[in-house]
Formats: C-alpha cells, sequence, structure tokens
C-alpha cells in the first residue's frame, strides 16, 4: 500500500489563465479505504477545457473546487485496495478521482474500463465523457439528418474530433473550424470532414460562406465567443444551436460577450440549447458500446494527445487546452504508479 | 372611388430613432385593382415595434423595405372596390397593406375580420397578429405547465399582455417585466398577473429573485439587452426562452450586445428558441377562435391604445412604441376613411 499521497490544490481563484502561484503541490499520507471505499492508484490523468470553469468562484452547475481542494478532475485508475463489494483489486475504472496520485472512491460516478474494447487511454477520449459528449450532445440535441450541413468548433479537439465523425456517419456534410492549418488538414485528410475552417487564419466568414452555402443546420459549439457570432449569422431555417462549451471565454478578464447575433434565431426559426453530458448517465452504456463498435470497424478515429511527464507537469501541461496546442484528448500519463 | 391616395415612404434608412427626414409623405392617384384584385380603404393601423427592424439595410426574415417603397404594415381595412372572387365590397379584413389610406391587394396574408366577435381595432391587437404571436410563441416554443413561473417581458404591450394572460389561463405563476409603476399596477390588478417587475425602477435582479425564488421555467422575450440577460441568470433546470424581440436594441446605434449570461442554458440545460408567427398561418382561425372565447369568458383583457390622429401622424405615433408611451396594442386610427 502506498504511503504518500502527491496532489495539485488550488491554490487561488484565477484570473485569466492560471498561473503557478494559483496551485499548490502537496505530499501528504495515502488516505486507505473504509468499509465501501476502494483505493486506486492514477495512471492517466484526462485534461478538460470544463475544468477552468471549475476553478470560478459561483453559481455552475457544480459547485466550485474550494480554495486548498485537491483540484478536481477525471483519471483512468487501478484499483490497488478494495472494501468495496463490486470492485476488486487490479480492475481498470475511470472517475472523478481529482489530479492526484491516489485516491479513495466509493464507487459513484466510477465508469469500470474494459481494455479489450480499446487501449486504456481511449476510455477518457472516444469512449470516455468526451465520446459521450459528444455522441448525447449531438445526436440528443443537434439532431442531424442525413444531407444536413453540420458544422463543430474546436474540431480537432477531444469532443469535436467525435463529433464530426458521427455526424459524418449519419450521413451529414461536416464542417470543422480548427486554429491552424495542421489541424485543418487532419480534420479532412485523416477524419473524412468535407472541409475545415482555419479560424486563425481569418478564413472564418469567407469560409462558411464557402463550405456552408446553405447555411449550418447544426452548429457543435465548444468555442463561443466570435466563433459562435459567426456562426449564427450563417445557420439554416430550423438549425439547432449545441451549447457544448465556450474554451475562448474561459479565461477571459472581462464578462463574456453574448452572441450579439443571437436575434438570427428568430430570423431562422433556430434554436440553442445548452446540455451537460451527466444527464444521460443512464445510457453511457448503450453510447460506448455503439462508439466502439464505429471504433472498431474503422468509422471513428480516436486520438489521444498523451504527454508523459509525470504529475509535476500538470500545471503547464494544463494550459496547452487554452493555447490550442493540443490535438485530440489530452491526456497526462503518470509515471510510477504501475 | 377615391381618387387620391395619400402615403408614408420610406426616404432614408434611420440611424437610430427614425426621424422626420426618414419618412416621406406622398399623395398620388389611386391604383385600381386588375382581375383578381380587391381595393380597400384603411381604418386602423397597426404600430408594431418589428416594422422598426423592416427599415433596416440587410438580411432579416423579410426583405427590407425599399427605400421609396411605401411603408409596410399591418391595418384594418374595408373592401370598397372588389375584382377577386373571394372578397366582397363592405367585407372588413386585416393584412399588409401598408402605411397608407387605400391599398390594393390579391389576397395573400389577408385575414377575414368577424366584428361580431370583437369590435374591429382587437383584430389588430388580442384577435390579430400580435395576439397570435402570443398564443404560438408561448404554447408551442414556451410550452407552459400548470404550476411553472412564466416571466415576460415588454409585458404590458400587445404580445406581452396576451402571453401573461393565457399563461395565468394554463396555470401558471405570471411575472411581468415593465416600465413604470402604471403598467405595473395594470398588469396586477387588471391583468391578474401575479407579479410586476418595474424595470426602469431598477427593480429587475432583486424583483426576479423576490418573484421568481425557485428561477424561471419559460422566459418570453421581446426585450432583448439586459433584461435579457438578467433573466438568464436566474432560469430554472431545463428553461425554455422565447425569443420574440428586441425591442430594446431595435434603434441601437451600435451592434448589440449579446446575452452575456448565454452559458446559463448549458448550466441550465435551457433552451433559447426564436419563432415567427407566419409559419403557424395554417392555425390562425384555430387560434382566433381559442383567444375569442377567452375574451367572450372575460378570461383575456385586450386593450387597445387607440390614437384618432390620422395618417399624417403616423411618423410621431410609431416612436411611442421605443418611448414606452403604449399600454396594449398601438393603433392609429385614420379619420375620414369611413
Amino acid at each position: 500500500m502506498p504511503e504518500l499521497n502527491a496532489q495539485w490544490r488550488l491554490a487561488a481563484r484565477p484570473v485569466g489563465l492560471p498561473r503557478a502561484s494559483d496551485w499548490e503541490y502537496v505530499e501528504e499520507p495515502a488516505i486507505e479505504p473504509d468499509d465501501g471505499q476502494f483505493q486506486v492508484a492514477l495512471e492517466y490523468l484526462s485534461l478538460d477545457p470544463a475544468m477552468r470553469g471549475w476553478m470560478n468562484e459561483g453559481r455552475s452547475y457544480v459547485p466550485p473546487v474550494g480554495i486548498g481542494e485537491v483540484m478536481r478532475g477525471l483519471g483512468l485508475a487501478r484499483v490497488i485496495d478494495s472494501r468495496h463489494p463490486e470492485f476488486e483489486v487490479g480492475e481498470r475504472v475511470t472517475g472523478q478521482f481529482g489530479i492526484q496520485r491516489y485516491a479513495v472512491s466509493d464507487g459513484r460516478g466510477v465508469i469500470r474500463v474494459d481494455t479489450a474494447l480499446a487501449p486504456a487511454p481511449v476510455h477518457l477520449g472516444a469512449l470516455g465523457m468526451t465520446g459521450l459528449t459528444a455522441y448525447f450532445g449531438l445526436l440528443e440535441i443537434g439532431r442531424p439528418q442525413p444531407g444536413e450541413t453540420v458544422v463543430v468548433s474546436g474540431a480537432a479537439g477531444a469532443v469535436g474530433s467525435v463529433v464530426g465523425q458521427i455526424a459524418r456517419i449519419k450521413g451529414c456534410r461536416v464542417v470543422g473550424i480548427a486554429g491552424g492549418p495542421d489541424k485543418c488538414a487532419w480534420l479532412v485528410e485523416e477524419l473524412g470532414f468535407d472541409a475545415a475552417i482555419d479560424y486563425k487564419g481569418g478564413e472564418l466568414r469567407v469560409g462558411l460562406r464557402r463550405h456552408a452555402p446553405d447555411g449550418v443546420d447544426v452548429y457543435f459549439d465548444n468555442v463561443g465567443g466570435d466563433t459562435l457570432d459567426e456562426v449564427l449569422r450563417r445557420i439554416a431555417r430550423g438549425a439547432r444551436v449545441v451549447i457544448c462549451g465556450a474554451i475562448s471565454q474561459y479565461n477571459a478578464l472581462e464578462a463574456p460577450r453574448g452572441p450579439g447575433n443571437y436575434m438570427q434565431l428568430l430570423v431562422e426559426r433556430a434554436s440553442m440549447t445548452g446540455f451537460l453530458v451527466f444527464d444521460y448517465a443512464g445510457r453511457y452504456a448503450e453510447a460506448i458500446a455503439q462508439l466502439a463498435e464505429w471504433r472498431r470497424d474503422g468509422r471513428l478515429r480516436s486520438r489521444e494527445d498523451i504527454v508523459r511527464g509525470g504529475l509535476d507537469q500538470f500545471p503547464e501541461v494544463f494550459l496547452r487546452l487554452f493555447r490550442g496546442e493540443n490535438v485530440g484528448k489530452l491526456i497526462l500519463e503518470l509515471d510510477g504508479t504501475q
């Protein structure tokens, strides 16, 4: 049994991009599981844009991480000790174990991982929360129909890359918005997107006009800001705008600007709807099975951007999300825990 | 048959509030109806916030009124000459006849008015397009359930006052947002709203907290701007935000600010949906019958703010909408046409 745990705790609420002084690295004795609990050793940490929101004060869909608390985060882990009837030592699981080496859990929200389906890190990506987010957000809220034009922003990210591929599977024309020519080439050449628009190249408006000439039927928004506003200008009659995230705004120093073109919703009788994947927890198994089948058939390609750096790298690697440096699912692999 | 028609034509695209120089008053020979057409004499002109939008250049749900064209507008009129098989001289009708004394129509979009149901001006208000807008927007998009909290802005206006009353009929708790104590008193004391919030008194945030303590299930937005943003802060889980108008923005000199709190849609798994009453044209008769029944039973009170000033007053009376001076449906009665 491990004696020493290591953790990243939230030291201060960031203003803008999180800085080193917003974090505290703590080593302390590992907690042993009580009856009904089990202990895990973290192998992979999932780095997600939503984590930035959890660091802010104020009302949201979950309470903020408290100052001095272990940073909240998803991870893939191995059970190393168990006093829980349903989890056995040696099993691999995903769950909200926090940004630390060892964690104790009562099993709530924990999903057992079947590494026969796909390698372990994929269970944090295409077969994990980000894949599930793409699946339910697109299919339940976006409701894409064959032949429709689906646009997704943050298209080279963990959620966006899966959204676009599911839309292709459903017979849609898919346009991705991403930053930089490399990401755009990857979307079209590797993932089969019909087109990709490099917003950093200033091509957003002209690209939307070119690649969505009849308007955008479904827009899956991961970024907010100007991108959302530009796409609203081009929504089609009856469009569905899916609000999944707003990464462009998470580190904003000013109050977020809303989408000034929201009255296009009226002009085009369109809707803008927010969702959270947690509301579909009862259907995770069904979705994972479907995603795994598509992956096995080669119709869904997953990409994990795995940084092998160890826990101490967390604050720096986390920032890659906001610099647009990751392609696919950003994961921090912990060394020395196996 | 009349020889001389009088019209207000759009002379220039307004910047901000329309000024006298944006209009041109024209007298010219009245046009006679061709085969398949009929001629009407306008009796009442409907003055609606949406008209301001039609004066702007650019893409919207209808083309803009062209410079030099007769201003678009709804009116109630009497058929005075007909070469149309379905419309007889003497019948009263509503339709988009424009801001003028006489018009010629082919019958498209024209609704026959039954003044046995209600006095003529009511057919431009509670039984007209504004009543229909309230009816379909609230019931089809807002989908209020008994016991839910419905908030409506522009609550003392033609659409808002009907929205609130229908929500009451459907068993909802209804909170109106309006400008000034007189309007607020009218909503509560005369129309039976559960509460009214005077936004001009700076009571919006505290009023919403007090009168919608469990959040807002349906928000019917006629005004946009800060009001929309404030209500978004307080939407309940699964809320429906109905986008009907944005009168606070129609004369804005700067690009409209979007609702900065739109990410509440995600936090609360809520939707914001635009609509246009025209999409429900096939169900107007059903809705008018229902509205008329409610009115007859005393459950729906209509109020028309009728200005008896004649056509030359149009530019000035139109501005009352944007100064918040009307209560209920603003109508300009034309003299000397009967």
